[in-house]
């Protein structure tokens, strides 16, 4: 391969995309970031998300890699991208990157944040980026219950997918806050991996405890289970935005 | 008139609204307010906003008053509207209001505020809130610019349409502002009232101030000359919100 490869950084508003990856007869996000890349360029190259998004899933930042043949100037890359793709998705950033950077493999943790608007009226203007909860959350017993889950552990309870074959439902959850703000609740994640509808069967069993129907208590005996049950719902994917991807600094030129 | 006066305060996402008024053919806020209304209630009551907003301008906290034979509470009757109304109207306050309350003749002022982002990317999730201005604008030119705005002028070279028959175009701007709060930058207008587009007129030519086509000082000539000329541009219509009525408050009971 004598041509470049590229890392973007992408901002996207899922609303209206069946998730990141491609899909027959489905509009896409990644589906959308080839189709313009090949106007732009004349090539059709394959675009490599960090990891999927469900339908209905936001990106703060998603990061994605892209080999070209021809030589554009990153800048001239983003921008190009940005003329023609539709204005809920934007390229904010765009780097050389070294030919062994890989936007999924090379990644070494991610950071999702799952937003809640927990008074009667959500503001029209936040309607497609915030969960809907009637009732007032006790902020405090989601964070006691955050801190069991906090850690080194077999997720297996909390993905949605557990009979799927993945090598391994351990992951590491290295920071797991709630915060108000107003009538806005944020659930903060950030682990070295997520299992399939992990961060969204979190916040589906942290909005049980701040309802008050699950203990805070109870969510060790849910992970040692290590069992999916009705008993953990799956919060609604508007509310979730994949924040940002981290990578060691020495895989981007 | 044996039934009830009622004060609503309503947020609206205008962008797909043909703006506030009721018109033939078009799907409005006043009408989508008008419809739900009857379905809820049965009676056919008008929906008296505090002044139109125009299509594509967005309201945090517009006000209209309304006539009721039946009783209602006022939360039963917001409630009632929420279920209805679509997501993207929400009735944030209910209130009975004296006989006397006139959304529009009983307004003393309204505040307005027109947001842009001066940045080459806008966020996805606010592409529908901010104008969007590629240069980054001189906030400091355009305070000394809004200076010389405040205050008793006639606002004929700042309206749309100044042909058109009112009584005055003479207004009073109490607060004019120009903040920026990293790439975002908001207009704050309070005034007695405002004429047809006069935000909007205003905004447009704050924005050439920020851009250097136009001296912060040119603007108390274009306000003497009483004539509206293409020098004013008129800002697009989904940075601008609506965003409080205020009156006496003895007007509501």
């Amino acid at each position: 391969m004598s041509g470049k490869r590229y890392k973007l950084t992408i901002s996207y508003d899922g609303s209206t995309y069946a998730g990141w990856q491609v899909q027959p007869q489905q509009r896409t996000v990644q589906g959308e970031l080839e189709r313009v890349l090949a106007e732009l360029t004349g090539e059709h190259a394959k675009v490599h998300g960090s990891g999927r998004t469900d339908r209905g899933v936001h990106a703060k930042g998603q990061v994605a890699h892209l080999d070209l043949a021809g030589r554009m100037p990153p800048a001239a890359l983003a921008k190009g991208l940005n003329a023609l793709l539709p204005v809920d998705i934007r390229v904010t950033a765009a780097r050389l990157a070294a030919p062994s950077f890989h936007a999924r493999r090379s990644a070494i943790g991610k950071e999702y944040r799952y937003f809640i608007w927990d008074a009667d009226v959500v503001p029209p203007f936040l309607r497609l980026y915030r969960a809907h909860v009637r009732s007032r959350l006790d902020v405090a017993a989601m964070s006691r219950a955050a801190a069991g889950i906090r850690g080194r552990h077999d997720f297996a309870a909390l993905t949605a997918n557990p009979n799927r074959v993945v090598e391994s439902t351990v992951r590491t959850v290295s920071m797991l806050t709630v915060r108000r703000r107003g009538s806005e609740v944020v659930i903060t994640a950030c682990a070295d991996g997520f299992l399939y509808k992990m961060v969204r069967s979190i916040a589906g069993i942290l909005i049980r405890v701040g309802e008050g129907t699950v203990p805070p208590g109870e969510i060790r005996a849910i992970l040692r289970s290590r069992t999916r049950t009705a008993r953990v719902p799956t919060a609604p994917p508007h509310g979730l935005f994949l924040w940002r991807v981290m990578y060691p600094h020495a895989t981007v030129v």
